[in-house]
Formats: structure tokens, C-alpha cells, sequence
């Protein structure tokens, strides 16, 4: 089988190498070329431009850094819209907005294209053993293609239906996921302050009803204050606010959501942005100070 | 190896056969006697009060239903407080507040017996299966010498300092799990309300860093606004009220925890405070009303 | 001195009205025209289209319902960008967004215009009564020409600096006022269901240091349920929504306002949107409800 | 008219003035007897023990700092107990908590007493001024008879039922104004960091619906950082805990007041407790700190 892959970073990378090692012709594409070197060496081609692989390939997939480059590489010069033509397939699985999908699948599909918006959970390591979460929405007929693409470079992928949906499961679980951290970061402290030990808290509830992955990796390294960004916190706080506005919209009160984004904005406010989404217990945390 | 047990309810029952399958000689004693049949059937004996176990054995296990049943078996006639004394323990693995534990603690001790409170983690099936997680506290000779019962019993135990944090260490891991109750609830509708299958929800969260057994146990009642009572509703919000007046105590301010908090008020206000916890789910799903 | 005013609704007819009535020249214009009759009774001139006035007038006056209402009088056909000129002023009184708001500015100022942006604080009485308050940003120099008739409308003006401080101002003032209707619908609620009389608190809070019209004004009508729209709840809601999306990009946690909001979506989420904002007192009554 | 009056602190001698001002004969006490000194140059005779006043007279205000001062000039050795009798009332103007409350009126009525509760709203000024609201609980009988002396020292008073009712209003309007504090800090920070001038504000709230003494007495100072403690914030903080746990008692979620309670506890935890209550800006307000 023969894709296309546009955009080689981490995750990108990862994806189109695992592609190759399974059997996937792969024709890859990056801004900088030279990041397709490694790839070529596994057997990969090389598309001079997203139009020229596209132009090859029945199907393209792009990871791409953030929604300026996702519309970049469909829109600029030599872009995806040039080749995209009836029968072919463009799979974004970037982490992007939903205005972003919106403009992309409308670009595509006024071209008789074929779209699908993937976006994907899990970072570097899933990404490299091909375990991520694939968040399909879009093109059913093209997703059914793209099916044994997305089960080597994912453990499971869903079809979620219309375009946007995949943007929106992503942001629905990270909003759980935000809640968590703060209760996560109100238990610590809490322990702490009431005389108990917060290793001991770990371990208690990493043996109970509530344990999971994100308590057992982040719940030792928030102990040490080391807040290393996997996944930074204003990052974190953006997808609460959307989450909230999507909420809004559709006229769904949250209240636990709402105190923890005001939680991770005052983490925001007080410099710890940049820093891993965990760091929001920094502000939980009792500081004395003067006034 | 000999001990006393005296509360033969559903989890005092399973803990008491777990002990006697696996080699202790156990005397048991329950307000009504004839639940003591099967775990005679079982090689127990039988102790006709609660002094009269105590009299007997080295140290004696209490698994009571409520503080005031905890109460009554120490300080009634023929309860355990008139045969405690030098040399002998007294293991309450009941749930009960800090005062009760306290003033039992005090009486035991003033009598130079050994207490340990020793609340557990988890509810039948655990019982049953010996997978119950013990959080002891107060005297570390007691619980070192208990240690062979509490192998059998639980999956895990600890031993977590002065009487009262046993209770405290339960406090803060269910503060984190209603405040998680209430973040899950909240996904679920705006998944729901947005677009999404809440099913494709439960299954996107079971693949991810968050996945947990409550989500996984409870999601699918929960759409099916199914909540027969495994965890009242009202009790998970008296074990709010009581963490975050810890939190008072210490100064720790917990806005995620108190937005959790009043949504199980509401959810006690509209009469769902004996259905199980995840209840609250109820009042976060829009319910169009006249007024 | 000659003036032109562009809107006669219930506001702008007030306002008009007191501008003839205190010597004032003033040419109207109404999309309905025959709502310009009364003005005219009065000694008012009509113009046939914003254009009309504006070619007319030094400056010119618009009080609009709605951003697209605000955004048509300027860039229609026959609209206030036409004739706006060099010298020429135009003074938006209309309560907008800011992006309308600068939309406007950038094409008054592109053709040599000055402009100022004019929201009030106040309804239909103080219009009436020129007792509104008078927020405006823009050109300092217009806001001085326009001093005199301000004075007429308004019991007091403030010039608070460039475009969109206006809407900023009204936004945080309504913010405040969303998060005390809520204070006071929960104090209203536990009084009541404490076993105190609702009228009583009236009163009593009438005679300290939180005393305040709104109070005063709002109080009785919610005991009886009553809920005339003055301000409708939903734009209350949208108010606070856009002061927290404000505090976001200023990085202000804000985590009572928060609260406030989520509690004035679960208004709109049961039906309550188009009352007046004091029906958020609905969602904090206690409603017992099957599930 | 004679009248007992136990207290002489800041309140209770600008009360006890008051009275003697106004014609009534007063009898004082004061744990400290030198504090009558005043009292006295102006007509008041001096009991020896709260009993001696008891004794002397028909009614007894006692107005003292804190319920253990409550409890100890009723209960202790020359207390009011040893006196009271059937006929005689006292009244009991501090501010307690329901249960010494409760204490204190069980005790006297159980010696035929007459009861009444009657905490205040207002400090030193209105107490000076004869413009407390006293809102009174308990004998109607009394409240009737006391009514010249409420009318002396307060501009209102109100009879409010049982015994708690008095404590309960109170503890409704504190919370109010807690929220509202709150609500305020955050618009004032939001102000400030949107580039407005928080004066600004403080002069277009002056003028709005929302307008009311606290906004205009605390807001310079606020915004001075200056918190002279005419309120204690801890105290402040107890109030909102209290008045949501009487919530709890009647099942009424208050998400706000909830809100506002937890940011109070963060400016404990920062060491803010002492200072005025509105000492909670500094923790809305932005701090930039290294972690």
C-alpha cells in the first residue's frame, strides 16, 4: 500500500516509521527536508512539496505542529488543494480547532476530496510503539481505507462521526483529565498538610477504584516539584477553556470543570505556563507570603 | 494463630472466613448470635460478648456497621473495654469519624491495651477475595503482630502513624474520587449534549493516561441511569463535607473539591442521596423544567 | 447646537427627546421612520438615510440594539461612512462587542473621522430621566465636544481611554453583578430553608453595608417567582462569559465568577434564559424531582 | 427604666452609653471593674458579680467578645444563673455560635428566665451612633419589653423567632457579603490588568444598581493594599464555613459562596487571616513567583 505522510517531527516521525516497518510504501514530505533522510533510509520516498505527494499518493496523512501549519500545508503554494481531486484521501491528524478541521474539510471536499480529521491521544512513546488512540471523524469511506494504516500506528481508532467530533472526544477527555489533576493536587496537599505521607497516598490509591496511568507517572514527580512538560499547562488550560466553551454552547453547566480552569489560569498567571500540566499543584500548595 | 472478631455483616463475615480457610483459630460474636452458624459450620468459635472474645484472645478484630455500633461493642456492658488490659489488642477495622476512633483509642489505651484503627479500602468482592486495602494506624506493635491477618485479608496494608490518620488517609482518597465522580459526570454530558456517543466516550477514557476502574465499573450504569447503591450518595458527600473541614483545619483551599461538593448537595437536595454516588451524574444532565 | 442621532427604540428615543428638550438641534434618523414622528412634534429634524445626518452634522449619535444593527448604520448603503470626514465625529452609544466596536473605529478613523465609543450603564427610566451613566473611549476631543450633551443624558460620563474600554468597563461591572445576584439568590435560598423569613433578610440586609438598589429592586419580585425580563438572563450570562474570556487573556483567575457563570448556564440549560437574570434564583431553590 | 448591662468593651460601652444618654438607669459590670470608670461619671452604678446585676435588675443586655466570655459570665461562680429567676430576662447581644446559644438559653429558661438572643450588624461607629440592627430571637415577652432599649441603641430591630434565628440571619448576611467581596476583588483585578483604572470603577459602581457602602468604604483602601481589620478576614472565612454548613444541614448547594469560602481559605493559608477580610484581593490579584 502506498500513503503519503506530510510533516516528520516526534510524533510524525514515529508514525511514517512505523508505517514503513510493516509493509507501507510512503512517499514523506517535511518543511525541512533534510528530516526525511532517516526515513529514506528505511525505504521511504521523497514528495518535493504536500502537492507532489499528494499527487501520488490514493491517500495522504499529515502531523502537523499546530493549526497555522495545518492550514499552511494545505492552502499555501504547492500545497494539498493543488492535487487533491475526486478519489483521493487527506487524513489530518494534527491536534487542531475546530474552525481549522472546518476550513481544511471544506477546502477538500469542495475538491471532490476525501477527508477524515484523526487527531490522536497519546504522545512520543505511544506514537513510537505504534499504540496511540486514533479520534477519527470525517469521510467514513476513507476511514475504512485508512484502517490498516491506523492499526499499526494506533492500538484502537474510533469513527466518531462529522467532521469535528474527533476535535471534540479530544477535548471532552482532557477536560476530565484537567478536573483529575486538581483533585489529584487537593489530595496531595491535603495528605500532606494533615500529617500524612504523600508517597503513602500513591500507594493507596494506586491499589483502589481510581487508579490510573496519569496518578502512578505524575503523582512521584509532583512530590519532587519536578514538572518536566509532557503536556504543558497552558496547553492544559486552553483545552478547559474550549471544553467550557463548548459547554456553553450547548447550555451544559460544569462546575467542577470551571473551578479547575480557573485553578490552572492562576497557575497561568503566576509563571508556570510552559511548565507540565501537573505544576497546577504548585499553586494548591500552601505558600506563605507578605503583602 | 488466635483472634477475636466480633461483627459478622457482609464484610465482617467474608473477612472472618477468609481467616479461618487459611489457618487461624477465630472466635466470633455478633449482636445477632445466629449469624454466627456458617462460621462455626467453619471451625470458628463462638464468644457470647464482646468481653468474653477479648478474654479469650490475644487481640480481637471489630468490623461494625457505623460509629455508634463501634461505640456500643467497646463501652456496653459486657463490651470490650471490661476485659481489655496490659498485653492485649483491639483492631478496629469499622469506618467511623476521627472522634469515635479517638475516644475508643482512649479508653483502650487507659486500660494499657494496644488499639489500632484500621478502615479498609474496597467493599464485598475484595472482602470475599482477601483483596481489601488496610489503612492502619496507632500502635505499630499491634499492627506488626496483625500483619499475618491482614496478609490475609487484604492485598495490601499499611501502617500509617498516630490513631486518626487511618481515617484521614479514607477522607482524601474519596475527596479525589467524588471530585473525579463529578468530572466524569460532567464528560459524559457534554460528550452527550455535543454530538459524541457516550459509549465511544467510556471506551476513548479505558484506552488513555486517566483510565480507571470506576470509570469502567460505572459509566455504562451510569448511562443508563442505573444507581443502585454501592456507595450512597449522601455518605460520599458527608466524606466531602468532612475532607474539606480537614482542609479548614489546615488551611488548604480546595475550590475543586467544594464545586464537587455542592453539586452532591444538590444532587442530596433533589432526593438522590440514597442511590449510589455516581447519582450525581443526574443533576449535571439538563433537565428542562417549567417554573 | 446641532446633533445627529441615528436609532429611536425605547433608548434612543429618551435620549433624543431630552437633547430637544434642552436646546438642542436635532436631525433623527430611524430605519422605521415614522418612528422619527413624535421627535419631530418636538422640533426634531429628519434625515433620510445615516448618511443624510451625518452630512448634516458635526457630529453624530447612534444607539443601537445590536452589534449588526451597530455595524449595518455604518457600513449599508447610505450608511455613516459615506459622509464621516475629516472633522466629522461619531459617537457610538450602542452596547457591543469589541471586535464590533473596532471594526467601526478603524473605518470612521480610516476616513478621517473621530470616533468614540459610548455604552451605557442604565435602562429605560434613567434614559428617561438622563440619569444614565456614560462609559466612553475613543477620541479625546470628541468626547470633549460631546461633553454638553452627555451632561443632558447622563447624570455623569467617564472618558476611560482607548477604544473597547467602554465595553471592558461594562463588562466587568456586569461581572460583579452576575456574581452577586448569585451570592444573593443563595443567601435568599438558605434563609428560607433555615426556617427565616425571605422578608426579613430583605430587610435586614437593607440596613447595612451591603445595601444596594438591586437588592432593593430585585428582592420581592423573586420571593413571588417573578421574573419580568429587565435584563434577560441570557445576555447576563453572555456578559460574564466574555469577562471571564477577558480574565483568560489576562491571565485573572477568577474562580467566584466561575461559579457564578456555570450557575447561570444551568439556568439557561432548564429554560430560564429569556427571563430576567435574577431567575438564576430558580436553580438554587431546592426543586425534588424522580429520577 | 433599669437595665443590667455585662460588657465593656468597645461595643458594649458606646451601647450601655447610650442608654444611659437616653434616660435609662443602667446597672454595668465588666470582668475588668475599672472599665465602668466611664459609665459611672455619666450615672451607671456598678454590680459587683454578673449576679449582682442579675439580681438588681428586671432585664440584663450582655454584650461580651466571643462565646467562651458567653458562656463563662452565665455559668461561672457569680454568674447570671445564680440569679436568674422567674420574671427576670436576659439578653444576650454577642455574637455565638448556635450551640452556645442553645446553652445559654436552655440554662436560663430552665430557671424560669426569659431568653433572648440578639446579635447585631454594625461595629463601633453605628454602635456609637445608636445605629445597630439588632436582630433579636427567642421571648417575644422580653424582645416587647426591651424594645425602649433597642430603639436606643440600634436604627432597627428585628424579632426573628426561635432561639439560632438571630445567629442564622446573621451568618445569611455575612455570607452574602463574603461572596460579594469576592465578586468585588475579582472586578477590580480584572479591571486593573485590562488596562482600566480601578478608580475608575469604584466611581461607575458608585453610580450603578450594584452601588453600596462596603464597594465605597473598602474599595480606596483595597486598592491601596491597606487592611486595617475592621473585620478579621478568619473571621470572616468561619462565617461563609458556618453558613455552608448550615447549608448542608438543609441541603442547599451554594457553588458561589462555596467558591468564595475556598478563596478565603487561601488567604488563610497565606498568612492573610488577621488582617481586614478584604485582604482576599491580594490573593485574586496577580503574583508572579518562582517554583
Amino acid at each position: 500500500m502506498e500513503v503519503g505522510f506530510l510533516g516528520l517531527g516526534i510524533m510524525g516521525k514515529a508514525m511514517s516509521m512505523n508505517l514503513l516497518r510493516n509493509g507501507f510504501k510512503v512517499t514523506v514530505w517535511n518543511r525541512t527536508l533534510s528530516k526525511c533522510d532517516e526515513l529514506v533510509e528505511h525505504g521511504a520516498s521523497i514528495g518535493e512539496t504536500p502537492a507532489a505527494v499528494v499527487k501520488k499518493c490514493k491517500y495522504t496523512i499529515a502531523m502537523l505542529s499546530d493549526p497555522s501549519a495545518a492550514l499552511s500545508v494545505v492552502f499555501d503554494q504547492d500545497g494539498v488543494l493543488e492535487q487533491i481531486s475526486d478519489g483521493k484521501g487527506y487524513i489530518d491528524m494534527s491536534t487542531v480547532d475546530a474552525d481549522t478541521s472546518s476550513k481544511i474539510s471544506e477546502a477538500i471536499t469542495s475538491k471532490n476530496g476525501y477527508f477524515l480529521e484523526a487527531p490522536v491521544s497519546g504522545s512520543k512513546k505511544p506514537a513510537e510503539d505504534g499504540q496511540l488512540v486514533i479520534l477519527a471523524a470525517g469521510e467514513k469511506a476513507l476511514y475504512d481505507e485508512a484502517i490498516p494504516a491506523f492499526n499499526i500506528m494506533g492500538k484502537k481508532s474510533f469513527f466518531l462521526g462529522q467532521v469535528g467530533n474527533g476535535a471534540k472526544m479530544k477535548l471532552v477527555v482532557n477536560m476530565i483529565m484537567g478536573s483529575m489533576m486538581n483533585a489529584f493536587s487537593e489530595g496531595l496537599v491535603l495528605a500532606d498538610r494533615s500529617g500524612l505521607n504523600p508517597h503513602a497516598l500513591l500507594d493507596v490509591l494506586d491499589l483502589g477504584a481510581i487508579a490510573n496511568p496519569m496518578f502512578r507517572m505524575k503523582g512521584p514527580t509532583m512530590i519532587q516539584n519536578s514538572y518536566s512538560p509532557a503536556f504543558p499547562l497552558k496547553h492544559q488550560q486552553k483545552d478547559m477553556r474550549l471544553a467550557l466553551a463548548l459547554g456553553d454552547e450547548n447550555a451544559v453547566s460544569m462546575p467542577v470543570a470551571a473551578a479547575a480552569n480557573e485553578a490552572f489560569k492562576k497557575a497561568r498567571s503566576v509563571g508556570l505556563g510552559d511548565l507540565d500540566f501537573s505544576a497546577v499543584y504548585e499553586t494548591v500548595k500552601v505558600v506563605e507570603h507578605s503583602s
